[in-house]
């Protein structure tokens, strides 16, 4: 069996106006959408970013693997490294994840290795997590991902590009933020909660965070705020908030400052900043900065390398959490099965796909129950592509203009003087 | 599909009288033969160990792979995890290669592990290679391994069990040495020699390599003494041996001993004996003990572990070679594909086929050309059990008697007085 076809379309999905430390949503998130086909007519899919410098690459690769094996990830691996590879034995001599130092090159990789094992899976007629070694779990559980939000309704005075509808509202207070999970969880069954912090003040945020503890008491609640924090600031608000969080997720910049912030407070800190491949991972061994690593295949250089991270993390004794970007339904599919199938992958998974309202799947969105997502014993991921929907959300990718994201760029639309700060409090 | 029966038979291969530092090679090598077939009549080969400890777990985990899918290896993970298993998610929590410290654990896993995916494979129709990620070289090399021995003639004065047919006679001088390299390479074709040294006196072991090194310029030669030397006696023969060989293989006991030898002589330090799993290999990031590891699917825990290692080493600048226990032609040829798809895996593999005349194959043994096995375009491994010779092996392995491996015993028959000693110069 040889690949026939390899497509890659852009597209783009409507965003709510969310906030975090780094700016605001822009109206739409864009995503490469990755068809790899057999001679046999099977597809696997595959979905990551479609930021320029990715999506030229995933282009620039595409051709190159039509009459590949699908199973032949090490032939993959070799075209999607950049540059001009060493000759002979030396060719194959790079790290999954730290790529030579090229993170591009574990995207790449890692997007096309997720739709080659889709491949596999579905010739095989299995579940893409059987592929993966078995499920130790049928359901997957996600974690409501909270943020602070502007309303649509004032958004669009300035970019009528939002879109109009906007259940969620204003979400810029302690209440809006109970409101808000409460909504969340009667909508899909949450079982743990993740705050987006470090858009209102540090106080605000704590007061949240014992509102919700509140509110949810049996709820585990992690804290994100994006390195928003100095690490005095974070000393400080670990302290009030003693005992009620889960993990300290990125609360102060840097692995030095997430490795003193853990000695002196015990919290275990947790991270999908500072310790994002392979040569971070050892680095942090040496300083024990992070104790809970927010894996993601998307740029950790795909699905094995993700079960990779789950052993080392394993070995090394550092829990494993799975991060979320805007992300579509093949996304969370793919997140789901590789989750199902890693055994100490023990924490609830982020998603942002609540926020979204489409997706491009035949039969609608994917439904997350209980805060789960089941896999389904279909061959691989289970989901496959409406090529309506598809067609209609690369239009809107044309339409929409966007190759990319700059959170910061947008928040400047609504507050000219704004700009990024890691600490801003 | 489900795993519709699991055969476990050991099996006896006669062995010639072999010398090592730790004593004499047995008439017979035991080894398990493992099938697992599938409800398609696919049948997934395995090999390994067949010491008491290991055959009775293997027979006592036989039965309850039945109405598993060849693809679950979490589920034979959670199955082959001796003791009372903690419950709930802690469950699943364990590290391949430690294995909770166990290391029968690690040796029952890879063992079906490996039979499992043999079997995926060839339910796939695609060689074992591909599964595993792609072959990277279609020749996988091996080394020449060179022993010591005594003449057949010799020991069946003693030991009439030992077979006669033994076209190699005796080793235990320089030039009989040299004419053992030169007889295995001008049949197989090696391309490189590893010297199973300890037996002779060091000064002995020296003269042996100064030897090959003249007649075999072009080859690299290492040296390997199952820690029979002291450092000191280690130290004085590196300088010696400077320039000639291509790795120091466990000249001495322990990893702090390796570690302080490596920093005094600059050799590159290779082990089977020291890291022997990933607890191991976590220590020897801390000391810098060695900077080559061989791996062995045998008790590494299978072939996915094999390759994680490999990963590992890739990342923290450690080489990677593989080692070789006494085996038959399954344990080579999952050698060869496991080889075949690791990308870093450099060096050429040990084996000790060449000392072996039979084999339980269909159409004979395993070809060895210019040095190498090849990787064939079949299903699998690439070759089937012949039942007749599994049958007669069988029998032979209830003659003999023979439930483990005990070369100092053996060793006893010739030289009551002998004992292991490490170091023992
Ligand atoms: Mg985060
Ligand atoms: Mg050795």
């Amino acid at each position: 069996m040889k690949i026939a076809r390899v497509r890659v379309t852009p597209v783009a999905v409507c965003n709510p106006p969310l906030l975090n430390s780094g700016g605001l949503h822009s109206p739409y998130t864009v995503r490469s959408i990755i068809e790899v086909e057999a001679d046999n007519g099977l597809v696997g899919l595959g979905e990551t970013f479609a930021d320029r410098m990715v999506l030229d690459r995933l282009n620039s690769v595409r051709e190159s693997l039509v009459g590949l094996s699908p199973f032949d990830v090490n032939a993959l691996r070799r075209i999607t490294q950049s540059g001009t590879p060493p000759s002979g034995a030396e060719a194959f001599r790079f790290m999954p994840g730290s790529w030579n130092g090229n993170p591009t090159d574990a995207k790449i990789f890692g997007a096309f290795e997720a739709a080659f094992l889709d491949l596999q899976a579905r010739c095989l007629g299995i579940p893409l997590c059987e592929l993966l070694g078995g499920a130790v779990r049928q359901q997957v559980p996600f974690s409501a991902y909270l943020f602070f939000k502007y309303s649509a309704q004032y958004v669009r005075h300035v970019d009528p590009e939002y879109a109009e509808y906007d259940p969620w509202g204003e979400v810029l207070t302690v209440d809006q933020l109970v409101a808000e999970a409460q909504r969340m969880i009667d909508l899909y069954g949450f079982r743990s909660i993740k705050v987006k912090a470090g858009v209102l003040t540090p106080q605000e945020d704590v007061a949240c965070i014992k509102a919700l503890r509140k509110r949810f008491p049996a709820h585990p609640i992690r804290l994100d705020t994006n390195a928003a924090w100095s690490q005095d600031t974070a000393r400080r608000m670990a302290e009030l908030l003693d005992g009620d969080l889960e993990y300290y997720e990125d609360p102060t910049p840097g692995l030095g400052g997430m490795a003193d912030l853990h000695l002196a407070t015990g919290l275990p800190m947790a991270t999908n900043m500072v310790v994002t491949d392979f040569d971070e991972f050892r680095r942090n061994l040496a300083v024990n900065g992070v104790q809970v690593i927010l894996g993601d295949h998307h740029y950790w250089g795909g699905l094995r390398a993700t079960q990779q991270l789950a052993s080392m993390c394993e070995m090394f004794d550092i829990e494993l959490s799975m991060h979320s970007n805007c992300h579509l339904g093949i996304s969370l599919m793919t997140m789901t099965h590789v989750a199902a199938a890693i055994p100490n992958l023990t924490y609830a998974c982020d998603t942002h796909y609540p926020w979204f309202t489409e997706d491009l799947l035949q039969g609608g969105r994917v439904p997350i129950r209980d805060g789960s997502v089941a896999v389904q014993n279909l061959p691989g991921m289970g989901v496959d592509l409406d090529p309506k929907a598809l067609a209609e959300m690369h239009q809107q990718y044309l339409r929409c203009g966007l190759s990319g994201r700059d959170d910061a760029a947008q928040m400047r639309k609504f507050k000219p003087d704004w700009e990024r700060k890691k600490p801003r409090f």
